[in-house]
């Protein structure tokens, strides 16, 4: 038989555990050719005219492409099909194990460690799609009405977790000296910042599947996204100090400008893609299949400006997508609505599930190295500060809030603070150092034990806490008239004591979106539609879709 | 100022023409610095820790495809913007000059030529979006019962092209001793063949704005599809002849097969891939957001298939989305359906447009080298010879035929033979030989001529010679109705008369359809439906959708 091996490919791609055998005449002079040079097969025949031939090579790179997404699709399908396992295991766990099988059997068939998920592929492809579905459906009342909450769990709890895991694992360190004596405060440190993000893939697709109370949902996700400015601004800073030769008081000033440039960077740039994505929307009427590119050219670029000017690509994106949602969809055809919802939820679909299986792949590996002390109290360790963390923050907090967070809230957003891919990714990112080994390895298992221990837990603990779910019915035209009555009553109110408040700004903003905004940014014969009308037909649309209603997987 | 430009990047990929001008203090010690290794620039502060720096480099491939994208969406924006100029000149001649005019500057800015649409660029991404939004939207009652004469001009005609093209062209050259002289036979019929090849996409750009009557589009169309596997065979053919010893009678008879073994070996990938495609949904019930993906996912797989064991792709990807579409449609949501249909038309859209902009950059260049007489005479063979082959090839066919071909629709066949981006990257393939760049300039000219000069004076060609025209009007249900029976009582007749015709296969088929195919690949709770009440709910549906159908730009 004739083997077509793959031959070693870059980082980020496949590999290829494809075997083509055809068996050979015995009695004939050869007529199968293994060019070995471009690695194509042929039938030769005698007077050298292939008349059937194979070249692989060619075709390699989206070949393989094409088979690991149909992997991720396959697997997707296979859980959805059978019924009773994803009720009890999440799909991110059951994803993960396919990853770890599939792992296994290239490394069985190579004798080699299958591709890690490179850092590049996961920050430029994998992400962008699940950070963009986040931000257009965002719920943006909710998020609006719990920003100051998000935006201090994300900022002071990050920076405690990762001050504080950092300096404890330092402890342990200097405790076990014999071996982890290698290790220094700046490698902690730097380690703590990437060991306490929070991922916002895992935290979806484990939250999605529970239904709890919106409030909760959008602490935990809002916290999930908007701590990714603070912990790859520390891990950025954390590297740079490793590479100074001293480091002093003026540069952790200046660290701190940096969360505030790469947040409010990541931001503007948004903002800025949003609006002239919103503008182009305006002309699309007579070219309408285009008209669901730009929702997706716009927000990518904003994220790849974001990385390139080494901004927060994920608030980018995420300002993006909410600046665009609503002048877009006014624009654009029901079709195509329907289509750039559909496909939105296809990619960040599609991409996580592949992060997922790539995390199972990549744990297959030969460059292990374990340690017990070092492996068990960094898991110990994450699991106390951030549930010191979120204690804290929170006893803070509710004495600001209308509506305290309760306990049982709390208990989950210390429990749900999940890990994933983009630790995974930045550990492997560091500058190469005796224990990067070490690292990488304990990142691996945080992230299997918060997926699969934490992951598989916190659905019974949410039903053993009688944690308040979320209501399922879409909101009535009533419903919507009163809230919107409210906000105007309260914004005055507002206005006469004289305390600007968030339903001032909000009024403020609503007034300079109808004067300026819409009628710069909406088609004219789009515009004449008043706001409850807006709504009615809103609503009379979701009746018609019924079950199918945004459908998430 | 510190400049940041590109450095030279691999085939496929558009250069960057970009500029980041900052103003350097004067006073202060340098706080800019560029780092040559990794083309970032940097605002180094003194103390060595970067607050704000850029790094191009990392995000260069994803942002300059999305830049280029970009510049083909807002190019068709524009156009259909403006309303007047795409009225008189076709959407491809715009493009082109649009093409034209971004390699100008960059050949300006750059001093040397804008990188070339690579090959592999055009026949792995761009080419299939458009060949599978052509085979799912195919009218395949209309291409079914004109097969027969589809494949007798892509067959006989296109040999009968690349034949004469290529001989007479060698007449040319012997005429030419001095200058052609050592342009030798094989050569000939291999640019013969290349240059005969009738472009889909160019065809398809034209025509769809024109509305001739359906039998004359899928005819130009349909064989525009089909020569596909003739022309890349022959091309084929001739380039493995060129690097052989010596070509004997065998050599030739081979050939032959090839021709047989690449066209049916696509047609019956296509066919696997398919009715797994058509499997595959019926098991999409549960997880609906990912549907649409198998349509693309499948498809395209058969194409990279076909590609790597050298059969006709465009074969495979057109029978893959014939055979699937009826079955994926039936078990998949509504919603699903409008985005496959969508996105189908998204992407051929957006392909067709970066490949004739592509074409427009690809024509500056440093290469070219021009001949008077093999310009000139290689643009005149080609019509003639296409118009005699399209006289002759009717003059038989139309003694089979039910409804003839009129000699108007036969002046437009002729006529209709536009060469685009497969000629084009099929002359870049060729191996270096000394007039290699004479046949690339050639290619170039007769491209331009035909989608210029042929593409702008077609329409008031067609208005000129009173073609019949579509009749713009949906079937309606009687219609429906009346066309089955009418199926039905033919395929008795020729079932009672002996005589096994059309009529008799397709009714056989339809109830081998019925009994096997659509119960094994149709979700049960869909198959119930009879097919009179499909019939009537597609109808209420277009009705409902109104100027919405499937928009196509």
């Amino acid at each position: 038989t004739v083997l077509l091996q793959d031959k070693g490919r870059s980082i980020g791609s496949p590999p290829s555990p494809l075997w083509i055998s055809l068996p050979q005449p015995r009695n004939l002079p050869p007529m199968l050719g293994f060019n070995s040079s471009d690695g194509s097969l042929s039938v030769d025949l005698p007077m050298a005219l292939r008349v059937f031939s194979v070249d692989y090579h060619h075709v390699q790179a989206p070949f393989e492409i094409v088979l690991w997404i149909m992997l991720a699709s396959l697997a997707k399908l296979g859980f959805h099909w059978s019924g009773r396992v994803p009720a009890v295991v999440p799909e991110s766990c059951l994803l993960i194990m396919v990853g770890l099988l599939v792992g296994g059997v290239i490394y069985g068939v190579r004798h080699s460690a299958p591709p890690t998920l490179s850092a590049d592929a996961f920050f430029l492809f994998l992400l962008p799609p699940i950070v963009l579905d986040a931000g257009y459906f965002l719920p943006g009342r909710l998020f609006f009405e719990n920003l100051g909450t998000i935006l201090w769990y994300a900022v002071l709890g990050t920076l405690w977790n990762v001050l504080g895991i950092g300096l404890s694992l330092y402890g342990v360190c200097l405790l076990a000296q014999s071996s982890l004596g290698d290790v220094s405060l700046l490698h902690c440190l730097l380690f703590g910042s990437l060991i306490a993000a929070v991922d916002p893939v895992a935290v979806l697709s484990v939250f999605q599947e529970m239904h709890v109370n919106e409030q909760l949902h959008i602490l935990v996700f809002g916290e999930s996204l908007l701590n990714d400015a603070v912990t790859v601004v520390l891990y950025k800073l954390f590297e740079s100090f490793l590479r100074l030769p001293s480091v002093s008081g003026v540069d952790v000033l200046l660290g701190g400008c940096r969360v505030v440039v790469v947040g409010l960077g990541g931001l503007f740039v948004g903002l800025f893609f949003g609006l002239v994505a919103a503008l182009t929307s305006r002309f699309t009427s007579r070219a309408q299949v285009i008209a669901p590119l730009f929702v997706f050219l716009y927000s990518y670029l904003s994220y790849l400006t974001s990385e390139m000017l080494h901004l927060s690509g994920i608030m980018a994106i995420v300002t993006c997508a909410v600046t665009m949602k609503q002048y877009v969809e006014a624009n654009v055809s029901e079709r195509s609505k329907t289509s750039i919802q559909y496909f939105l939820k296809m990619w960040s679909s599609v991409s996580e599930t592949l992060i997922f299986i790539f995390l199972g792949v990549s744990t297959i590996q030969d460059v292990h190295m374990w340690s017990w002390p070092f492996v068990c109290s960094t898991l110990l360790l994450c699991l106390v500060w951030r549930a010191t963390g979120v204690l804290l923050l929170t006893a803070v907090v509710n004495k600001l809030r209308r509506n305290a967070v309760t306990f049982r809230d709390q208990f989950i957003i210390a429990y749900g603070g999940l890990r994933g891919a983009i630790c995974f990714s930045l550990v492997f990112l560091i500058d190469d150092f005796p224990k990067k080994r070490l690292f990488i390895t304990t990142t691996i298992v945080v992230i299997l034990f918060t997926v699969f221990v934490q992951g598989m837990t916190i659905k019974p603990l949410v039903e053993l806490l009688d944690v308040k779910r979320k209501k399922r019915a879409l909101p009535t035209v009533s419903e919507e008239i009163h809230s919107r009555l409210i906000d105007h009553l309260l914004a005055g109110i507002e206005d006469v004591v004289g305390y600007w408040g968030q339903h001032y700004w909000k009024d403020k903003f609503e007034q300079f979106n109808r004067k300026y905004l819409r009628r710069f940014l909406i088609r004219e014969d789009h515009q004449a539609r008043s706001s409850i009308l807006r709504v009615y037909q809103e609503l009379e649309r979701r009746e018609q879709r019924g079950d199918e209603e945004a459908p998430r997987v």
